[in-house]
């Protein structure tokens, strides 16, 4: 990489492209998403109106009802977008053929960078997760959690192969590793109103080097009982 | 132990009770943290009114303004009462005064447990922590995430001094361990509409085993690097 992960501009990047190129209507659901996207992380995922949506998109307010049915479906489509868009970074990894621990150990670090991309995420997500309904936990599963989970499960497996990895539950481990990497998003407040640190970039870089070794180290293979105290 | 956990009966427990008996409106007050704690846990954490609040309590309606000024005041009491009452489990593993590792293994268990003995506590946390309210956080921080990293950092500490642990970062420990447990809750959609599995007591047992693995070798004393692979 030419630049470090510090250096990279803090503002909001451009959405992740849709699979195939909009037209017609899809042209202004497009400029929507977009919008929402720059919106929520300019306000570190505060408040947002239609309006604000809206006129950011350079679109009629009567759009956001066309488009999705409401604000909640705008940000039920900017989730799955998002959360889509991560199949394509295990496809990069995959193309990359790196034995599992290393394949693992970016893997790692790519959520929790991801969760800095994307401020508005955790909180959007864990919304979406909490009101439960069925055809947006579908989409969702459909987009996110199944493929991710698969691909836990193909590398796990290849990984105890190798014997870099012990015999790991992927279900289980599916939850962990973003729950290990998402509640210092989520929890935001505590880590910058409680014990005084800023959620820069240098942050979640420290953070990363400790997560990928607790997970590493955590899934490693068997070793005898150091201290026989367990 | 005389039950194994799934014995443990399905339905709410009391309220763990304030540091001193109630007297006066905080008798009444106590009723309706009880009432809110019972029909929270009833409803997996979906909707409930004021009035299912008052009725379940035995409460005049007006009680909940005049004890708490509004509902999300009564939900904040409870988070805090529910969170503040962690402490005395660590207070409680202190005195058993076991090895770093056994003491770690237990606290990890207990942080699952009581995401499933407390249903409704991942959603009413996470929301209060987004809403980032200075004064709630504040209040949430005296009770549970200050003296929780203390405690994490003094355990971190015996046990490295022990051999037990490697260096770990106590306050990235603290945004780990809860998240590693905290996201199977959050994103119960996905392991019951997805992934087709039951929030039960067992499968939370099988979680604990899985998490307190990871989490103790996560930590562990340094070792050789198995395969030279990173």
């Amino acid at each position: 990489m030419a630049t470090s992960p510090t250096d990279r501009p803090l503002g909001p990047t451009r959405l992740p492209p849709p699979a195939d190129p909009p037209t017609g209507a899809a042209v202004t659901s497009e400029r929507l998403l977009q919008a929402a996207h720059e919106l929520l992380h300019e306000r570190g995922g505060g408040a947002v109106s239609v309006s604000d949506l809206c006129t950011r998109a350079g679109a009629n307010v009567a759009m956001v009802k066309y488009c999705f049915g409401s604000k909640d479906g705008l940000y039920d489509a900017l989730v799955e977008r998002v959360v889509g868009s991560f199949q394509a970074d295990l496809a990069q990894l995959d193309e990359l053929a790196l034995p599992p621990r290393a394949t693992m150990e970016r893997h790692v670090g790519g959520i929790a960078r991801n969760f800095l991309r994307f401020p508005y995420l955790s909180s959007l997500l864990n919304e979406r997760l909490r009101r439960a309904d069925p055809e947006t936990v579908a989409r969702l599963s459909e987009a996110f959690a199944l493929p991710t989970r698969a691909w836990h499960a193909r590398l796990l497996e290849s990984g105890a192969a190798a014997g870099a990895f012990r015999q790991v539950d992927p279900t289980f481990f599916f939850f962990s590793v973003i729950g290990i990497c998402e509640f210092l998003f989520s929890a935001r407040s505590w880590l910058e109103q409680t014990f005084d640190e800023r959620l820069s970039g240098d942050l979640v870089e420290r953070f990363v080097a400790h997560t990928t070794r607790m997970v590493l180290d955590g899934i490693g293979p068997e070793r005898p009982d150091v201290l026989g105290s367990r």
